[in-house]
């Protein structure tokens, strides 16, 4: 089938606040064939894919991904396959290339899952998508207090699993990150499993991390989370030295197999977290499930939006069943929420990837309308880029 | 000094063609405070570093470049560290945001360099920019008889190294690949310098570029630039077990110091090639040069767009007099020859920074103003980003 449209839908909250939830506001992208219609979203900042999408070319290898889309036969996932290398050297030189892209190839896995009449599990080989146990991600709250009373609200809603992150944590004196920790840890009960995301806040520094090991060991936190920036990988091989039961966890910014790779063999990290809105799309995230596995490392899927991201992100590893966990947004914003006519939502604290063929959400047309912003970019007196009708 | 205002000129040429010449277009950004003008210049792809410049924010951790530079006090090199740090953790989850900021760090060194009335080589703390051979950097021509001609015409103009890439080099037979780099081998001369630059063009297939290092050794070429893709470390380490004399060169992708660290220690390349136009700006490519430094490897600048991006580049390893050699763009547009008044031009086969306050060049106005493009963007009714005065 030809691909005959692409079209970019920039969704956004009333106000955007200045807090580490990704569910604010959300990028989009619809293909079209025939009757078929196939749905994707782009991590992070919709203007600037939205302006990845569209630019002008500055030379052969930094041209915009809506040329190399449109008129592409997709029949078979080895067409996507090829789609994808060739906008990645055709955009090599754009450093949001992945980014925007990601958005389109979940788009077109779900439109060849519709064409097929197949789940997009399915056509990446696996025969099952097994059930993965949900952590519910939050913020860390302003108090420890606070923090224990949210981990509270978790467990009583029958999840088994929490991750806090971000807010202050690491930020002040390593005897508050302690008190957080341990509230964490009573809120969530001793059975639960316990997950702390420092969001990078060390930069690179090895002996910040380091101080605030012991805590996080007394409370069997099973990962830390991107403790450094995530490409600084001889800092993650350092702490990795010091970690006694804590395993080190990070990836969510990789934007290909390679940075992945680079943080399982030279980093040392034993979870691998992977956006499929960022990397590229499915196609990349499954090859990672597939090194991971080999080596050995858990892979999770990174989600901190809708819950279309939510199902893209557990697609590549849905048939992995020893990699049993996967990030699941709690705390989201209406639009995030509302998405998708049917949420995922874990019964017996588990959930289940839909079984209907593409990735087995509907888009709610309605909410698409309601969070709509109007967008222009012109260009030496040519409209390039005007939002589109839903 | 406060920085009062930025502004980003997208320039072009009046075609962009399909081919690997980087200086088509430029993205050139002014920075003010007071009396006093500071410029720089992105790397890449102008339209998607305008939208990473004005968009508005996702998150806190996904927010533009514009907000954070305005109002900021730069007194000290220090200043424009702090900066950065706080650039790339609150763009943390764009890609682009390197890419666009590097334009504005080069810019607010120049403007350092003139309020202190330094050039920016001593504000990094070298007492001297030493000669540095200027390689011809060119695309490598149809026929092996045409690359020929390009080489003697190089040669005959005074330069003793030369580099030849991209076109159709590494696409076709073997042995095609042998007869272009004889016969740039040629027309160098034996006593010239001889580079070549794979262009990326085989992917991670290690295969592929080991079949054409026999005849690169032959003819002597110093080093073999991006054979692969530049995160596919793995692919270079194992290139490097086959290579007897030619050493292995890449990093123009590297956004920050990291990826550059991971080619030297992951990948074994010995010459590290680094853009201050993507990398972040000079201090980032300065921080590089000095750990190839220590790890004996060479650092080398990437340019292939303009003269202001051309001193932007060398300046971080101006005071490095063992890294001799340098990118020179050779076969550049009008647009990029004509935007600084006096280009740096070799003088006995050299080439020598500017001795003036901060980048010590002179950028020609009507330059811009010939090649200026107008860009609007409007969200949600309100007027973005539109292309400013000159």
């Amino acid at each position: 089938m030809k691909i005959e449209s692409v079209d970019f839908f920039y969704l956004k909250m009333p106000v955007i606040r200045d807090i580490g939830d990704g569910s604010q506001d959300a990028l989009v992208v619809r293909v079209r064939s025939g009757d078929l219609t196939g749905w994707g979203e782009c991590e992070a900042s919709p203007l600037v894919s939205i302006a990845n999408a569209v630019c002008p070319p500055s030379h052969s290898a930094c041209r915009n991904i809506v040329e190399q889309v449109l008129g592409v036969e997709i029949n078979t996932p080895e067409d996507i396959a090829v789609l994808d290398q060739s906008v990645r050297a055709r955009g090599m030189d754009i450093a949001q290339t992945a980014h925007t892209f990601s958005g389109v190839e979940i788009a077109l896995w779900d439109l060849l899952g519709k064409k097929r009449e197949e789940p997009v599990f399915q056509l990446l080989g696996y025969d099952t998508a097994y059930p993965k146990t949900p952590y519910a991600s939050l913020l860390f709250a302003e108090t420890p207090d606070k923090t224990y009373q949210a981990a509270r609200t978790v467990q009583s809603q029958g999840f088994r699993a929490v991750k806090f992150g971000w807010g202050g944590y690491g930020r002040g004196a390593v005897e508050n990150d302690r008190d957080q920790v341990h509230a964490a840890r009573e809120g969530i009960g001793l059975d639960g499993t316990l997950l702390v995301d420092a969001g990078t806040v060390w930069g690179e520094d090895v002996e910040a991390a380091r101080q605030r090991l012991a805590a996080l060991e007394e409370v069997r936190v099973t990962w830390l989370e991107e403790p450094f920036i995530g490409n600084a990988v001889h800092a993650y091989r350092e702490l990795k030295g010091y970690c006694k039961t804590i395993k080190l966890a990070a990836g969510e910014g990789s934007q290909d197999v390679f940075s992945a790779r680079h943080l399982i063999d030279a980093g040392g990290v034993e979870f691998i977290q992977i956006d499929a809105g960022r990397v590229g799309g499915i196609a990349p995230a499954k090859i990672i499930a597939d090194y991971a596995l080999a080596k050995n490392v858990t892979f999770v899927n990174h989600t901190f939006t809708t819950h279309l991201a939510l199902v893209a992100s557990i697609t590549p590893f849905a048939g992995v069943q020893s990699a049993e966990i996967c990030e699941y947004p709690f705390q989201s914003t209406e639009l995030a929420k509302s998405l998708v006519v049917d949420p995922v939502a874990p019964t017996n604290g588990q959930i289940v990837l839909p079984e209907g063929p593409g990735l087995g959400v509907e888009l709610d047309l309605g909410t698409i309308s309601e969070f709509l912003v109007d967008v222009e970019i012109k260009f030496d007196g040519k409209v390039l880029y005007r939002t589109p009708l839903v």
